[in-house]
């Protein structure tokens, strides 16, 4: 066996999440890539991800790493892997990368720090080429202030409050958030703003529900203080609504290197 | 009667070009909007637009100018205008701004200068989120020398060479070109290449073929110089291939004030 990583691009408009579900008819990003490998390999994959998109959840650097039935690939039988897959999944999943790693290497656990990226148009006028990927907020958002609101989020704390229930039950809920920027970027000629944020793991919709709490304090409706309020109730209704699917971006995934723990 | 203009931004991958065409089946942008003007104003409205664009090229920018039946519209007027045309239109076509022009102005004739953007992804890795809105050119190109040769086009020419050769008879072909950059931008978190052209006016395929004649020198098929031989030639087939639609935004249109010619 030859531990094998891809990373993946995909749309997320069309699928239920990336992880499989009972029901095969249920489209998945993980379904989709494993029955590719299956024709591939002709035996079933089981394969490991980086992060757990939710439905509509986009990614651009997605890495999923399984066990080949192979011995020594060389390069030519890896790209030959990557035109394959490219070529058996959806035109809305991209295979950008196919590389070989250590033993061991799982792209769920050996990951270090993982990136998302949030983009929100906001104002009156329809973001047309961004509906896709950006949630459009229509009245506008006081940036200083969620700026402010987010640095309550820095650090190693107890999330809870922004994971969702029934994933934080018996669980435990605590997190680093390394860094979290906010920043006015154009994007195909249209104003956005993206949240970035970059912490080492994250729970159940905590993007989206960080995005939705600082959405609050931007409209007015809350002062940036609040959001030490929300983390220190460890419940999850003190925090905002959960922004929507459609803004969300798996951005990217960084790992630890063979002779880290 | 009284003289509107509207800033719209489409989508241009389902229709077959900006200008209605005699057979009402086929899909333009002209179209929808005259017949989102006929259900508002309950007659036949003939619109101007400032930039034809082809079939599949997009818009940011584009203006489109009509006498209206009114006598003096007030601010209220012009924002059911504009939500009445948004809703009327479908959803790949954003209303972004309605207004009160001057008698006697043009979207088309009171245009000084125009802007486009053409937008390229390069490279083997598939431009996931930009596969609408840029062209995919698996292999490298030498930008540097795309830069030099894109120099040639600046000032007033004979673009005979850029023409579509139907549009080109019996007719003026010298047009300025004030600007051309070619920058190397971030969209979407995926890597681009961006040409920006800025001129006084543009004809039938014009940017579509210069995209094409660069990326012949970035290919390295031809040398820099080459364009102005092209140039010199005043003859279509002198230039290269023109690019794909898809990569190509109408910007921006600055218009003259009221005061000058």
């Amino acid at each position: 066996m030859t531990c094998i990583a891809i990373k993946l691009a995909y749309d997320g408009s069309a699928y239920s999440g990336f992880a499989k579900q009972k029901d095969p008819q249920i489209n998945t990003i993980q379904g989709k890539l494993e029955s590719a490998l299956e024709i591939i390999f002709h035996t079933h994959i089981d394969t490991v991800c980086a992060g757990r998109t939710d439905a509509g959840v986009h990614a651009l650097g997605q890495v999923v790493s399984f066990d080949a039935p192979w011995q020594n690939p060389d390069e030519h039988m890896l790209f030959k892997l990557k035109t394959s897959l490219d070529a058996l999944t959806p035109p809305d999943i991209a295979i950008k990368n196919v590389w070989r790693e250590y033993d061991g290497f799982s792209a769920r656990f050996s990951a270090d720090t993982r990136e998302y990226r949030y983009r929100i148009c906001i104002g009156a006028k329809t973001p047309l080429f961004l509906q896709k990927f950006a949630w459009w907020h229509k009245s506008e958002l006081d940036i200083d202030a969620m700026r402010e609101a987010s640095q309550y989020l820095l650090g190693e704390h107890d999330f809870k409050s922004f994971c969702k229930v029934q994933s934080a039950i018996d669980k435990n809920t605590v997190r680093t958030i390394h860094k979290i920027e906010l920043l006015c970027e154009e994007q195909l000629g249209e104003e956005c703003l993206c949240i970035r944020v970059v912490g080492n793991a994250f729970l159940h919709s905590m993007i989206r529900t960080i995005v939705g709490t600082l959405v609050e304090v931007g409209e007015g409706k809350r002062q940036p203080e609040w959001v030490k309020d929300v983390l220190d109730a460890k419940n999850r209704e003190a925090a905002g609504k959960n922004a929507p699917a459609c803004g969300l971006v798996f951005h990217e995934v960084r790992f630890k290197q063979a002779n880290e723990d």
